[in-house]
């Protein structure tokens, strides 16, 4: 399952270069983890235990900058899932040219919220992955 | 007492517009605010006690923008206290023109972290506060 | 008129007070008045001639923290209009709750985007934002 | 050579998991390097020539989490330099415990900022990075 995030680049996203800053990238694309994570209903079974991913590793590659007024699409899929931890695949792509802007991939590891430990992806979080993995 | 903050602004400070974004300013407001805080042995103290103050009002009105490559310095000082909250003045200026960028207001109030509850402003807080008061 | 837009709170928008902090709050509130500006096809007029609209005071009071898992919904409406700035009344309600989380107040100018001068609110740009004023 | 920032970690830099966040951890890199530019002299002889360097790739492995109240240290270098890009190191230390919070490397390239095209790192820019590099 690939999940797709829009967004408008506004003026207040992009940096005095006129293009979208790294760190601003990164809340682009957290923001669309979230969206992904919400439409497949792991949102509440993450907050039912009191659990949460975070990242231990992330990659980007910024191929072409990405400039306030564009619309732009970001893909979010799960590509690989281990015992305690998996990856995530986005790419960010300009609506109006059909070119990639970045490829991003973030490596994540399910944690307690409480202890800060990580903890096995297990029960009901594992089956929900399992099914949505997209190799 | 008058506490002085100096920053050098950064191509990523700014917006696409070429200044400094509002919220960006918060952000820089904020830094000064808790280099004041540490300057005085507030933050220690706030520590121990599990306190922390919050915005619960702020203004600001922007005279100039601020651009990339300028050196500002942002004056942090407490004008009122009250029995559970208090005013903090702080000031942007230009360092080259001796220009005013910025002036703000902020009123806070104290909360016990844990609870979320407003507190009363007492014992070695109080006491720290009413002797660095700039009126 | 009054436009919507609405946001689920994330981890990421939150500090370690749990609570949405005060700069977060200004890209959410920038974000809500960019969708209602594209909603009455304002940003496309602005871009033709090369003008755009920046704060020039800014006022916010907090009344409840915002917190993580939450959902909230800004209403923005311009209140104001003079010859050369106005004002955005902009307000966040707590959707479970029915609550106004903070109420704000901007005060912009327009400005030429190449000379950073202020210039009047005229032509096009005037005659849609006098339609749209909400009293 | 290698050259040392230092943070003291705010509440606003800590996110609702109670550690930095990793676009928050993207900006304090960021101002780290542009430290590193400014103490080598290389942020004027890039507004000199109206040129910037971006970032077309990066990597972040996080070991351990920054939690507020926390002193750290980055380290910034230059590791390599070719004829149109090269690579920097910044590694985050936590001062108390002597450990590696984390490591990262970002590949930047050198721009024309009016025409955002890559140019080749020569003359006085090229001496200068040549200078610097830490194998």
């Amino acid at each position: 399952m690939i999940h797709e995030t829009n967004y408008s680049i506004r003026t207040f996203h992009t940096d005095g270069f006129g293009h979208v800053n790294n760190s601003r990238h990164l809340e682009l694309l957290e923001e669309a983890r979230w969206q992904y994570a919400e439409s497949i209903g792991l949102v509440s079974k993450l907050a039912e235990r009191n659990l949460g991913f975070i990242i231990v590793d992330l990659r980007i590659r910024f191929r072409i900058p990405v400039f306030e007024g564009e619309q732009v699409k970001v893909t979010t899929c799960l590509k690989t899932l281990g015992s305690a931890s998996g990856e995530v695949e986005q790419l960010m792509y300009k609506n109006d040219e059909s070119k990639v802007a970045l490829k991003s991939l973030f490596h994540f590891v399910l944690i307690d919220r409480d202890s800060g430990d990580s903890i096995p992806i297990d029960g009901g979080i594992r089956e929900l992955l399992t099914g949505v993995i997209e190799l």
